[in-house]
């Protein structure tokens, strides 16, 4: 349909990998815990991001992550140990893609294919090469590049950069409202991947399409 | 103890005014619902502020009080009416302020004492007057003068111009720990009031203080 769009961008964590393997490790380590120490700690992941972002005080991703899980452990006074941590950010780096994330790919082929991430480069480049789906990227871009967070137009701004192309030749996929969001408002044409059936972010920033899960995107080929 | 300190600037929600008469409202309306509305409100309020700083889309913290309002009451699947927008809205207004809030302002009545909120101006200005508490403010400082959110060193740096001081002859105090975290950054002195016992943000910026309530401040007068 839209042979105007000549690259396929890729959120990461919840977009094309379900990072559920992390709560049930959480479970693992504090049983009966593992959703609400998760969901906790993804918000303040965000959250340090952001804060991180607005102050002018970048650090990795991988350092946040590392915050953010302490702070979860101090709100529910749980006991924080170098091995949970451990095994806790290992989880991050063996995450399953979702099921229908290889044949979608592999029907994009013939365009450019990238994923863009908030992730540290290690945590991606790990993760990427653990799933066996390296081979079908032709980037793997981090913000750590840049050291400017997502939704800033300076991240997304450097994406462009590294793909070479206009703006409105990349569709940029996420299943975060919030990068989506931003992706709008940097200039890409979007496409919500709306896995838990959420509302709309109120932000005045319709994306292009919403889609269940990423099988839609073959429209765009 | 610290006559350095020429002036008090005091975070409002949460800080000075209790915002459980919000949550009370949100009860009225939607009952049973009142706590997770509430709670998802707030964070979505905050989370709209961090994401159009950001995006560079600045909004008036009124409007997105509205709109974070929408999408908690589209996650709970409740309906949304206009009567029941102005009702929630109007309970923003008439807060009830902290029991130890005019006893401790009237001791620091020597020093300069201003309010600095992300609220809008028009937000603020009624809260305040509706409250009783205005002949004590020297200053009331809206991020809206300046269309810069806390926790950017941009708000902050306004606020400190408004004051006419230095960093350093400032105190600043809020009951948020992010907004505690922004002022340490600028480079105020900074107490932490923290209302609800919650662990310290891991934001690598220590408050100088931490205080239960604002009746602590007093040794800085």
């Amino acid at each position: 349909m839209n042979s105007s769009v000549k690259a396929f961008m890729f959120d990461v964590y919840g977009t094309l990998f379900d990072v559920h393997s992390v709560k049930e490790k959480c479970d693992e380590l504090y049983p009966g815990k593992g959703e609400e120490i998760s969901f906790l700690w993804r918000q303040k992941q965000l959250e340090y991001a952001f804060l991180r972002q607005m102050m002018g005080r970048y650090d990795t991703f991988i350092n946040i992550t590392r915050d953010s899980l302490k702070y979860a452990l101090n709100t529910f006074k749980l006991e924080y140990s170098k091995e949970n941590e451990q095994s806790l950010m290992a989880a991050y780096k063996n995450l399953s893609y979702y099921p229908e994330v290889e044949n979608v790919l592999t029907q994009l082929r013939h365009k450019k294919l990238a994923v863009f991430s908030n992730g540290s480069r290690d945590m991606l480049e790990t993760l990427i090469h653990n799933s066996g789906l390296s081979s079908l990227f032709d980037e793997m871009i981090s913000v750590d590049d840049v050291k400017q967070y997502k939704p800033t137009p300076a991240s997304y701004g450097y994406a462009l950069h590294i793909l070479g192309l206009e703006r409105e030749e990349v569709l940029f996929l996420s299943s975060n409202g919030w990068d989506i969001a931003g992706a709008k408002n940097f200039g890409f044409k979007t496409a919500w991947i709306n896995r838990n059936n959420l509302p709309m972010e109120e932000l005045s920033l319709e994306p292009d399409r919403v889609y269940p899960d990423i099988n839609g995107i073959v429209e765009w080929r």
